[in-house]
């Protein structure tokens, strides 16, 4: 195999066969092909594309690269069929997993979900979940397994062995241009999903301003393609594309992102108003737990499903299932949220004009967070658990002058002073209404 | 400046500043860009193309990386207003170089002449001249100087001190599948000349089946885009598209070349046969030799300029400038010849049937060439002086069953059987006659 040729290959339009790609991804995995060779490659794939078979041998190569999860095996043919997860492309405040993967639990589903963690605007369900003092991510693989048996649910970090040779793309498309394609993106979230061993996969696309897809063409592209290759691969696979341009919930910053999770699950909220702001989150999250629950085979109807997990919810199940999950995790049930309870000194950001909040750019939001430790810029900076941002308002809403429209809860005072550009691009008051609603489900992709 | 984002420019199709443009040669060349990010850039060059402008900073930042000559400090305005050099962009047999050189320095030009060696299947002048036991090519820069002032000629291999980015940069290109990208050839070619210092620039682009352009719309774009940028430079330049498909000249191989170069030289042929098969090469080493008197303003019409190059190798003028040149280059006159004799084996390849020669695809014979040391498959093959190939028929001609096409002198009599499959490819004999005869100059592209 001559590198080169296959490159030009690609270059041309043309089609590499399932060993050309094969080879293209071991060489780079052991370095026997240089990294200059792979990044011609992929800026080739990004101009020229690939064809739905190229990215499935792309997909298996990297899901072959390392550990994989055969549930028949571990959990028989039975437990097998019900395991299930959902993928989300990143957003702000966005914390479904936290709670769908427990409330799956509730209803028979077996959920061995394997997270990341947060860059740039987006958070990772990792950071938050290390935000509760004692939660455990790196279980050895009986724990993980005998978690599945019992309870139904396991929360895991991706781990150093699970598809390294995406881990190693990924690395070099960040420096190299390649980040922003519709094939490699595909190949790199269905990889791991492949390797995890998910069989059915719900999947969360985001649209709007604080979403990699900005535009519902952009997304509805993405979802296609995910669908599409997803079958190839033998998983079953529905993608709910949903709004993304206010964040999911009141609560930004990883322990009250827990806070507001609990808020849901037990249906106790400290305000009336965080329950209003809580709602378009509670609606994603049932919705797309219930999405996978029929999936799986486990329910029939969408809406009764929904309605059976508000009736978990208030018969106290759910937060059961959720506190089962978290003991089971290493957590101490009694003491966690004693100690969740950081010292940090709280700054209100306020309207310096009245009017109509006509739109929320969150992505703004998620920058200042990066600055502050709730987000992160590079993957070596570090999470302040404690530090938050918790958003009053919501778009359509009048304003008075002086209204708080943001609290934020930092270690230093003087972090406050680099975050309100932020904030004043993020909050957009104009004299006259021009916010249309739309709502949160935008379209389904099957 | 950060990389990446340069990458994307470009990759979106953008237009890279100057300084952008300068910052990523300089990075490539002290190895602070890492090549991955370099491999990156071409490939969306490659696919993206660059305007004049881009092509114009490139081509200055290779000039940069390395020597550079200024002919107006060394040689005086009025001897700087005469440096001229011509590029080929390589064929089979093109031996022109050879003569050019000497001959233009008769009409009062002055020729530093900076050549390069062969790869695949065209050969490189200074293998050519490495043919005469004695030529020295890395003169140093004094000795150069004062050839060009005496004698108006000095031929000189492309030293490691002009153009290191190039250099470097065409190494990643050859294996990252970037090669044949019109503005990185433009830029290469022309950071060379214009490190060199030329104002004068005759282009021989060639076109057909041995040549990189096989078609004229490729040579033409080249061509073009070589003219456009040459100008921009401030570098007078012509191009003159020509015929590639037969070699030029009968003979092939590095020491049987300099003997055809002073057979036209001394109007001296062993065989009128041997005259008419280097008629072609001939007439267009005194077209391209005249084109760059016209140019350098030494000489006002091209017609009688031609005839009086072939006045003076028909009074024995040429040949003394020539025999000039090789003893300020080291050459012993009075026994160079002599050694150029080498024992070599002859082998003869005869046609297996009878018909008219339609097309000598000469390529294949360039290819064959570097399997017996007549030209190098890598840049670390030795040459072998004295093998050579001599290609007796012309194309359109009546063939007879057995008769000799072409004649190899080879070190040992088993190199022959490996290139007859070669030879037989490249001379297509029909029972009826498809050549069409085509002018060997195709086009100007001024």
């Amino acid at each position: 195999m001559i590198v080169a040729e296959l490159i030009r290959k690609k270059r041309d339009g043309g089609e590499l066969s399932q060993s050309e790609i094969q080879n293209l991804v071991k060489g780079f995995s052991d370095s026997s092909i240089p990294d200059y060779q792979i990044s011609a490659w992929l800026m080739s794939v990004f101009l020229k594309g690939m064809s739905d078979a190229e990215v499935v041998h792309l997909t298996k190569a990297m899901r072959d690269s390392g550990e994989i999860f055969d549930w028949a095996d571990l959990l028989g043919a039975d437990g097998a069929a019900r395991v299930a997860d959902k993928h989300s492309t990143g957003g702000v405040g966005d914390k479904v997993s936290v709670m769908l993967a427990p409330l799956a639990s509730c209803l028979g589903l077996k959920v061995p979900m394997m997270s990341g963690r947060g860059l740039s605007f987006t958070g990772g369900t990792v950071d938050k979940l290390e935000g509760i003092p004692g939660f455990e991510m790196r279980l050895p693989r009986s724990k993980m397994v005998s978690n599945l048996k019992s309870l139904g649910v396991c929360m895991m970090s991706q781990s150093e062995r699970m598809c390294p040779a995406d881990r190693k793309l990924y690395a070099l498309r960040d420096v190299t241009g390649t980040v922003e394609s519709l094939p490699l993106i595909t190949a790199s979230i269905l990889s791991k999903k492949a390797a995890a061993g998910i069989k059915n996969l719900v999947l969360d696309v985001k649209c709007g301003t604080a979403a990699f897809m900005t535009s519902l063409d952009e997304a509805r592209a993405l979802a296609q393609s995910l669908v599409r290759v997803a079958r190839l691969l033998d998983i079953q696979c529905k993608a709910i594309i949903t709004r993304m341009s206010e964040p999911l919930g009141s609560q930004i910053g990883n322990r009250n992102e827990i806070l507001e999770c609990e808020w849901i699950l037990k249906n106790d909220f400290p305000t009336r108003e965080h329950q209003e702001l809580a709602a378009p989150l509670k609606e994603l999250t049932l919705r797309l737990t219930a999405e996978m629950a029929l999936m799986a085979g486990e329910r029939r109807d969408l809406a009764s499903t929904v309605h059976e997990l508000e009736m978990l919810i208030n018969s106290g199940q759910a937060f059961e299932c959720y506190q089962a999950m978290l003991k089971a995790q290493g957590v101490q049930l009694k003491s966690y949220r004693q100690k969740m309870l950081l010292e940090t000194k709280s700054f209100e950001f306020k309207a310096t004009r009245a009017g109509y909040l006509n739109e929320i750019a969150s992505r703004e939001i998620g920058l200042a967070g990066c600055l502050v430790g709730i987000g992160r810029s590079t993957a070596e900076d570090k999470i302040q658990p404690g530090v938050s941002f918790e958003v009053l308002v919501r778009c359509g809403q009048k304003i008075e002058l002086g209204q708080t429209l943001l609290r934020a809860r930092l270690k230093k005072a003087n972090d406050f002073a680099q975050l309100e550009g932020y904030f004043d691009r993020a909050f957009k008051i104009d004299r006259l209404l021009s916010y249309k609603q739309s709502s949160l489900i935008l379209e389904e992709v099957t």
